[in-house]
């Protein structure tokens, strides 16, 4: 199964204002949709980030990579690694340090994952079949909660609505359950000061008795912030992530706070896991197939960190329902991916570009598309939709500070910051 | 695709007298040919361990595998994980130490193999390509000599010869080397004093410069022991395999010699890496897909080791062609398995239960079979006379140590012995 052709069609989709470390979303999320065609005909799907840097490094791999077999990932990740070569920029500072082998597993990984769609339908079953075969029939995923406007400034409100303190967020999390059924709560905070989030925290807890509840600052505190809250929330917290940057901040927190700490910062490529491993920085390892180099290799991972006692979860950044395919076929076939994985898709709130009705919610897991390969289709009309979005939007990169300078001129995405 | 029947056949073929640290191997050696045959009749090969304990086990484990698909590997293992249980005892000493989890693995792989090589039939690709492709397209093996006697007492000599000296062990090296090529050497030591073995090494040296060197005396040294030879062989071993026992004992020695040590024999299952990777006592896994759980999940392993920069090779025990392809399938698809890995191959002399052809030495090294799934055939002839030797042969499980107390009544495999 040869690789003939290969489209790389970059979209743009409403986001809300979601406020994080690093400013607010912008009203347009990027994202780059992959379409590898074989000889045969066969198309498989992949999705990626959609910053122009990175676009730009696919649609050059992508040339490099017809008349490839799709089986013939080696070489793939050779070739990729030959032209992304140097250090990619980071996209947007909240998943980490840029090194050479995370920018390219960032690149090889969405040519990886629409090779596998097609290796799928080829053989008749889905992508997690190639990954091992189910260790769980639905994905459990979190009710990703976070500090929003309203709307976006000179719009009407959204239809979430404004969430700017313990009320709000209340709010947010019963919205979000009552139309997902989600079972466990993540709070994106390090938006304002910490006793601030930690009465959100106390207040979910309130709210929703033994339901696991996550915090994560983006490493926006120092060590003893860090430490401050993680004692402040002993018993309330299923774990606590990314408090404080870098694998030593996080290590010195670790031994200091009751929860285990979580990170898709500090350890973001297989380099970091030794030196993270060694100081017992983390308890639980984000694994995110988009920057781990494809679900092959997060699966590889996965093992890794199961054999050094880490517990696993999975990251999110906004995506759609390739993505969340994708993410569900690699939690599925992972047996001690045992946490409920991060998801945007409330937030995208119905837009993608696959045809509905191959992804669903039930009690707040995705059943695993039952469809050879990803199980999921290409929606043609929401992609050149989505495309033409892309072009007049104006956004060619994720830039959550500018955005969020623009209406406080003040504003910084310093860390520490508390 | 689902398993309609699982034949389970024994199977022994001559071996000649090699002699180890736990004595010398007896005329026949054992394996278990495992056939895994789908509803649409399409069959799958695996082998592996011929012990009638395991044996046993991998009879009772293959009638609980009836029903599920080949790619359910999950459930599958979960399934022999039920079923194996407690800890099978370890098969004859020369593997490390025996757990749960190894018994688990060690059945899982037979299975396993089978069902990829059933895979790759159905997609019309080699194991290969399941494994990510060819990073190699022909995997280099070593020259795996052995002090032996000239023939079994009471038989004629065998072809080898007898090799219990420097000069017979370098007559066998260029003995094997012409016939196949191989372009680096393996001796198994611990049969005689290290003095004698370290010249040995030394005779080798000299009659084939250049040559990589290893020496392997199946911790049957002392810490002390272990680090005079090392120092004494400085600049002529690529690397020393398993001097000593234990992880302990291999970090104490790693911390005194100049060259890398490798093992087969500390490290063996998945709970072993973290404490030998902290200790610093390897730096070389011999990768053996038999025990660490199968071809899929020995590439996992791989990943570790190229993370926590620890070199591959292959261990090998005896074994015949359907082994020597998944191996070499195996090897072929691991960029970072850059040593020449072991095989008994030279010492089966031809025998073997596939169809000859597919699997060849091209200037020590076999080039990947180019069929589907592991591209050989079962040659039904030779595995029905094979398990007509394994019915009348008396032997059902190796004994290396009572064999040679029959001739050499003091023999003990007592550990250090030097």
């Amino acid at each position: 199964m040869t690789i003939r052709e290969i489209r790389v069609t970059p979209v743009a989709f409403r986001d809300p204002p979601l406020l994080n470390a690093a400013g607010v979303h912008e009203p347009w999320a990027l994202r780059t949709i992959v379409e590898v065609v074989t000889d045969e005909g066969l198309t498989g799907l992949g999705e990626t980030y959609g910053d122009l840097g990175h676009l730009g490094k696919v649609r050059e791999c992508a040339k490099s990579l017809i008349g490839l077999d799709v089986h013939d990932m080696n070489t793939m990740y050779a070739r990729i690694g030959a032209i992304v070569g140097g250090v990619v920029s980071d996209l947007h500072g909240l998943t980490g340090a840029a090194t050479k082998e995370k920018s390219v597993d960032r690149v090889f990984a969405a040519f990886e994952v629409a090779c596998l769609d097609i290796r799928g339908k080829a053989a008749g079953v889905p992508v997690v079949d190639l990954l091992g075969g189910k260790a769980r029939d639905a994905v459990p995923y979190s009710a990703y909660l976070f500090y929003k406007w309203a709307g976006h400034p000179g719009e009407e409100p959204d239809r979430f609505g404004a969430a700017l303190d313990e009320a709000g967020i209340v709010e947010q999390a019963a919205l979000l359950i009552k139309e997902y059924g989600f079972q466990s709560i993540k709070l994106k905070g390090g938006v304002f000061p910490p006793d601030q989030e930690i009465a959100a925290i106390k207040a979910l807890r309130e709210a929703f008795p033994g339901m696991p509840l996550r915090l994560d600052p983006n490493a926006v505190w120092s060590v003893e912030t860090s430490i401050r809250v993680g004692r402040e929330l002993e018993g309330t917290l299923q774990y606590l992530e990314d408090p404080t940057a870098e694998i030593s901040g996080m290590s010195e927190v670790a031994a200091a706070v009751p929860m285990p700490l979580a990170t898709n910062m500090c350890v973001v490529t297989p380099e970091h896991l030794p030196p993270a491993i060694a100081s017992r920085a983390i308890g639980v390892l984000l694994l995110d197939h988009h920057y781990w180099g494809g679900l092959v290799r997060s699966s590889h991972i996965a093992t890794l960190c199961d054999t050094f006692g880490l517990s696993l979860s999975m990251h999110s950044n906004s995506h759609l329902g390739i993505s969340l395919a994708a993410m569900t076929h690699l939690a599925a076939a992972t047996p001690n991916l045992t946490f409920a994985c991060d998801t945007h898709t409330p937030w995208q709130d119905g837009q993608d570009v696959v045809v509905p009705g191959s992804l669903r919610f039930v009690d707040g897991a995705v059943p695993v598309p039952a469809g050879p390969g990803l199980g999921v289709e290409l929606d043609r009309d929401a992609l050149a939709r989505m495309n033409e979005q892309y072009e007049k939007c104006g956004i060619v990169a994720r830039d959550d500070t500018t955005y969020m300078q623009r209406f406080e001129p003040g504003f910084t995405a310093r860390k520490p910051r508390w």
